[in-house]
Parts: C-alpha cells; structure tokens; sequence
C-alpha cells in the first residue's frame, strides 16, 4: 500500500513510521516536511494532496493538546490542529483515497478529569464520537478509524517520568497497523491501561494526555 | 434564585422558563431578546453580562445543530453556536455566577449514527466530556452540568412527526431544574428513551436530533 503519514516525525509517527515501513511505501508528511502540511492550515492540507496524489491510507498522529485552565487565555490551543484540523483532514483526504482505503486519526486518553483537562477532553470524546459517526457515510468503501493511546512510555521518559506508567511507542503503532491493514470502521483503539475516560470504564494511575 | 435563562424563546426554553418561573427570577435571553446575546459572538456574552449582573443560575437551551453531510459546505453549521458558543459561554460566566451557583448547557441526543449526524456526534459527544472535565475546576462551589434532550415531542409534531416518540417538553424541563435546584456537578441528563449515542447504550427508533 501508499500510507501517507501525517506527524511522521513525532515520537508516535516514527514508531508507526517504522512499523508500517517494513511492508508499505511511506509517504512522510508534518509542518517541516518531507511533505509540507500545516493541519490548522485548511489550504495546506489541499496543497499536500495535489503533490502526493493518490494513496490507500491516509494516518494522523501529529499535532498535540496542552493541558490548560478553563479561564486562561491558551484555552483554545488543540482545538484547531488535533479537533478541526484532523476533521478537515478526513474531509478533505476522501477524494484522494482508493476505494476501499482507509483514515485513521488521532485522540487520546486522560486518565480521569483533572483542571487543566476539559479541552482535551472535550477534543478527544468529539474526535471518537466523529469517527463513529461519519464512518456511516464514506463512499467507495472507505473506512474511518481512531487510536485513542493513553500516555507513550518514550514521553514519560522524555518528562522524567516512569515509562513503566506508559505503553511503549511501538505497541502504540499496532494499534495504527490494525486500523490500516484490518478491515474495521468507525471504531476507537485504545492502548492499555483502559482509562475512565469519556468512553472507556476501568482505572488507571495519570491524568494526562 | 435570580436566573439568567439564554434560548427562552425555544421549543425547550419556554418549557425550562413555564418551569423555573414558578419559583425563581428569572432574566431572559436570546438573540432577539428581551436581553440580547449571539452565542456565536463572545464579545455579546460578555455585554449581556454586564447588563444582567449577577446570577445564581446560568441555564443555556440556546442554538441548534443542523444535520449536514461530511462533504457538503454547510458542514460546520452549528460548531460555532452550540460548541464553541455554550463552552466561551461557561467560561465567560464564571465570574457573574454567585458562590454555589450553577451552569447547565444543552447537548443533545441521536438514536445512532446515521449520514449527516458527524459533527452533531462531535458536538453533543464533545460538550458532555468537556462538562464532566471542566466541573473539576470550577472555583467557588460553581457547578456545572448538561441536559442531552433526545426528541422533544413538540419538535416532532412541528415535523408531522408522531409526538409519541419523543419526551413531552415539560418533561425535559424537569432535567433542568434537576441541574439548577439540586447539587450534582459534572453530570449530563438525558430524556427517555436513552438511545446508543456517544455516551450511552440501549436502543430506539429515531436518529436525530
Ligand atoms: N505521546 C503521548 O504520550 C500521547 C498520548 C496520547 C495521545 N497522544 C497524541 O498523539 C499525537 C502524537 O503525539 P506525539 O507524542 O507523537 O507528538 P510529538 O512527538 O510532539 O510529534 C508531533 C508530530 O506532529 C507534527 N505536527 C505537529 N503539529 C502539526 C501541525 N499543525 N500540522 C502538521 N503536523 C504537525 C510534528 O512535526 P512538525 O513539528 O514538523 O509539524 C511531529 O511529527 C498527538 O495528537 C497527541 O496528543 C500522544
Ligand atoms: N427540540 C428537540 O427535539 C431537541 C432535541 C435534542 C436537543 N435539542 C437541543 O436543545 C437546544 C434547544 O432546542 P429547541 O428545539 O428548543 O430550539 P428552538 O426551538 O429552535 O429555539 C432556539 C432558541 O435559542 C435561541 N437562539 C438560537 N440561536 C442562538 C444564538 N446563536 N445565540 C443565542 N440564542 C440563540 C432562539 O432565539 P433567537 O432566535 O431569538 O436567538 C430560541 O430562543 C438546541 O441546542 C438543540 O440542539 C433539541
């Protein structure tokens, strides 16, 4: 297959990168290329498409959501690259998928609400339920999917954290192989622990991401 | 209670003010007034505001959103309003609610996914996590809630549709005044019948609202 890998450079994308690389043509994609595309930028998702053409997967695991308060000003920071960007990309992505190709985009999972929180929130319950929906409604068979990882244990390590609370970057791209090579839609992956977030039941011991 | 009530023109609202009326003041809100506010406007939350003063209780049944399909232009109708709209909302109130007062928005309820039910799942899916989250870090005691009609039986009479399979207006009312009167904080009511949207499960006949 041709997978386009939007955030290919991230600590996400390159293990997906690496995973999907072993058998597929990569196409790599973020704001600082090799393929230029600025999610918040509507016109640079449609600039990216015309120089890539055509694939059979598109995969987002770029952008991030900060954490911030409910009365500060960076409130909104999340909201246009990972909600509104990552839904223009599927939009704006269908024309340019073969039949039978698949999305698979990006939320995730905080452990429970905590200040700080109720943006990421709202973006990743918004993505998850998006995706559910607007999978009744692609054409030719395509298929429309999310991952949802709770913390990555490379960025645990990178805070100076316990990686042991995280799941590797590597099982985190199964998830991605999964939405890809397999044949579901509308569906959410979560990477373990199962987090009590807005659409999961269980326990876990972070709040972020 | 002295109650700012926004959308008390509605099929919902004038159910909510008929209720709280009874025994609360309250102030009423829309865009064409009698106290004027455009949610998609925050510099006119913030007039209304500082018109209306202080209140014990900020009750929002206000906008709508439009089903619209993933690759139609009208495809953001209601983001603006209804998500982005009631969230600045809340956020704009917090410092004109008194201490133990309460806000409560309006999400909203469809019996499954179906074509052109995408953003209103991101809405509705997105202002119940964002409630759950966000009530964590309200100072003062605030709370806040939201209330997740499915059909209102008016609405469908409106339609030609058979009233029988939604919740009598006076009834959804009641969920307000559960919000506002009582004490719970974070939660979000659904009327009967539950149906399987983003955060529920069981089963029922009708896809919107
Ligand atoms: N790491 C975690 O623990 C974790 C947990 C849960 C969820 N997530 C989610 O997973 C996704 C990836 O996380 P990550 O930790 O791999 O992030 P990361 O290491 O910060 O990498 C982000 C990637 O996205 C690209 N990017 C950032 N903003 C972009 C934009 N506006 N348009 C296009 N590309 C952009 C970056 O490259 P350029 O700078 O060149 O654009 C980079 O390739 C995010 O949505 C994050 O919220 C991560
Ligand atoms: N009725 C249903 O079956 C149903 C079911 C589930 C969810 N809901 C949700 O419940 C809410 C109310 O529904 P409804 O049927 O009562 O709506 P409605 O009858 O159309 O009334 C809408 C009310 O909101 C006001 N409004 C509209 N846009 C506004 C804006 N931008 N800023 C401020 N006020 C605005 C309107 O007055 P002005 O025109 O003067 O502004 C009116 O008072 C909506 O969020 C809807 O999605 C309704």
């Amino acid at each position: 297959m041709r997978i386009l890998l939007i955030g290919a450079t991230g600590t996400i994308g390159r293990a997906v990168g690496d995973l999907l690389g072993e058998r597929h043509d990569l196409v790599r994609a973020s704001r600082r290329g090799p393929y230029q595309v600025d999610l918040t930028d509507p016109a640079s998702i449609d600039a990216m498409f015309t120089e890539v053409g055509t694939v059979d997967a598109v995969v987002c695991c770029a952008a991030s959501g900060a954490m911030s308060a409910l009365t500060g000003p960076a409130f909104w920071t999340g909201l246009d690259g990972k909600l509104l960007g990552q839904v223009n990309l599927v939009r704006q992505a269908l024309p340019h998928v073969r039949d039978g190709g698949s999305i698979t985009i990006t939320s995730g999972r905080f452990a429970e609400p905590v200040p700080g929180s109720s943006l990421g929130f709202l973006v990743n319950a918004g993505l998850e339920a998006f995706v559910r929906a607007a999978a009744t409604e692609l054409p030719r068979g395509l298929r429309l999917n999310a991952v949802s990882p709770g913390w990555v244990s490379e960025t645990l390590t990178g805070l100076g954290m316990d990686p042991a609370d995280g799941t590797p970057a590597a099982d985190v791209a199964r998830l991605y192989s999964e939405s890809v090579e397999g044949t579901a839609s509308g569906r959410t992956w979560t990477s373990s622990p199962p987090t009590p977030g807005p659409s999961t039941s269980g326990s876990s011991r972070m709040s972020r991401p």
